[in-house]
């Protein structure tokens, strides 16, 4: 897992123009590195095809607004960039499923905060290989931490902005490795639960699923989203409301989502066992239901049938 | 002021290399760019003498353990290259005061937030011209407003650590600007006052000077403790508390300070007049004061006499 850099499979395609992952290189006095002034999203494909790719754009660009960035190309030919970028991939390194993430970044200019000084955006594209995770922590779980370490207010920074300001959840993680945990569960100043440092989270209680609503202060994630509609479909209750610190802990399960992790059990929060310690039925349940929710969702996307 | 990059005059130092400012690059998987996770220190010479350099590489060091970020240089190492940076632009663009800004940043690493991924920072000082605000705002003042958007809980990402994820203050100039001001004037989520974008700020009521206490949340300027020195020797009263907004708006006088601004006044805020609508007396005083404290602290600090 942790190999040089060098050693990564991957290319990165800069305004364009594709180059092996290790010589990509940006200015200096790109804003993007000097202030984080950056906003990116990040997906993975399946059997080749990159899932929610177009929520993913529409999401790169609200944040875009967010930051008044202006991207230098479109939804449109974002998706060709994408595209290109992942066949070249192929046909380099000849792997069908990829990482991606794109990045639009303020571009280089002056120090200072006059919009004027940075005129030019540059749009990065990073394919690589799918960060996978051991195949055990999707069997047994992994431990969690709620942290010290609260998330950002969104009238601070709104979670909803994905940034190239990502301290705060880095900060979450050292809180969770001090405490011997695999990840960390981060409130909000009210004390409300929001998210985990790259997943969002969900529990169940009875048989029902709940998750953190939007107001607590947390990305609207779109695999959150997909299990929502998922488990909605296949007639399993699931409530978006404020959870508390206790209904987090007495929870009979929780797992945590994001579109590279996909379903990832949690059965220890604070070095207690959560429910019985073992991945619940429901979660099971989702996790069986998630591969068919995801070839649906592709099927739609790409008018295709497989 | 709103020139190209290519245009500036300036130098970036990477590890130890002297490259023009236009030519200096970092990888994109450096994580200083993919999360903003960097820290940074910036000020200026006078007299060609960097001032309080020894405080601000101890203040990057102590933003850098808040982030477990391991220099690769130490203190006199990176005062060796502060210097020899300088002296290269000495030589390049015969100009004696410049500006100068010093970044570690965590070094290129595969995507995630395990250390270990990033073995080698990397140690930046970008030297470059000093950006020079008209001379009109020193003499008639500027006008800010207060934002919406608030300071950075500290125990989100604290505002001592001067870090690479600056959106929260470009945020808040975006308000600024809304509102037809100069720079933004951020509250806590208390509704306390903390500083600007890039500035601390003192008010000044019946004669005594107040400046907001660290406890409201905000980066303990080198040039706010220098101010505050420097009142207190001239027998001018200086008080650190918590200041409200009503405080702030009812102020007689107001004024922004920072190492590259020094003492900038401010005579109007959200559209009113504070005080007369001038720099007030013990504004005008403190500016009057402000070079000779300098070369005093120039003189002590490097044991010349000049």
């Amino acid at each position: 897992m942790l190999m040089a850099v060098s050693k990564i499979k991957g290319l990165i395609n800069l305004n364009g123009k594709i180059v092996p992952l290790h010589k990509a290189t940006i200015p200096v006095m790109d804003h993007g590195f000097l202030y984080g002034d950056s906003v990116y999203d990040t997906f993975r494909t399946f059997s080749g095809y990159p899932l929610q790719l177009s929520e993913h754009i529409h999401r790169l660009f609200r944040s875009a607004d967010r930051l008044q960035l202006k991207s230098p190309f479109g939804h449109k030919q974002i998706m060709a960039q994408v595209f290109r970028t992942i066949s070249a991939y192929w046909r380099r390194f000849k792997k069908e499923d990829v990482y991606i993430r794109v990045i639009i970044s303020r571009g280089y200019g002056n120090i200072g905060f006059d919009l004027r000084l940075c005129p030019t955006p540059t749009l990065i594209i990073i394919v690589k290989e799918i960060p996978s995770l051991p195949q055990k922590y999707y069997e047994t779980g992994i431990s969690a931490a709620l942290v010290p370490t609260l998330r950002n207010n969104p009238k601070s920074l709104d979670p909803n902005i994905k940034s190239g300001n990502y301290l705060n959840n880095l900060l979450a993680y050292f809180d969770a490795k001090k405490q011997k945990a695999q990840d960390a569960i981060m409130q909000n100043y009210k004390g409300e639960i929001t998210e985990a440092t790259t997943s969002n989270i969900f529990i169940v209680k009875k048989g029902i699923l709940y998750t953190p609503s939007l107001e607590s202060g947390l990305l609207k994630g779109l695999i959150r989203t997909l299990l929502i509609d998922t488990a909605r479909k296949n007639h399993l209750k699931c409530v978006e409301k404020k959870i508390t610190k206790q209904e987090l802990l007495n929870a009979d399960e929780c797992f945590l989502c994001g579109s590279i992790k996909c379903i990832l059990p949690v059965t220890r929060c604070n070095h207690k066992k959560m429910g019985s310690g073992k991945p619940g039925p429901v979660t099971r349940k989702l996790m069986a239901l998630f591969p068919e929710a995801v070839m649906e969702n592709i099927r739609e996307e790409y008018c295709i049938d497989f």
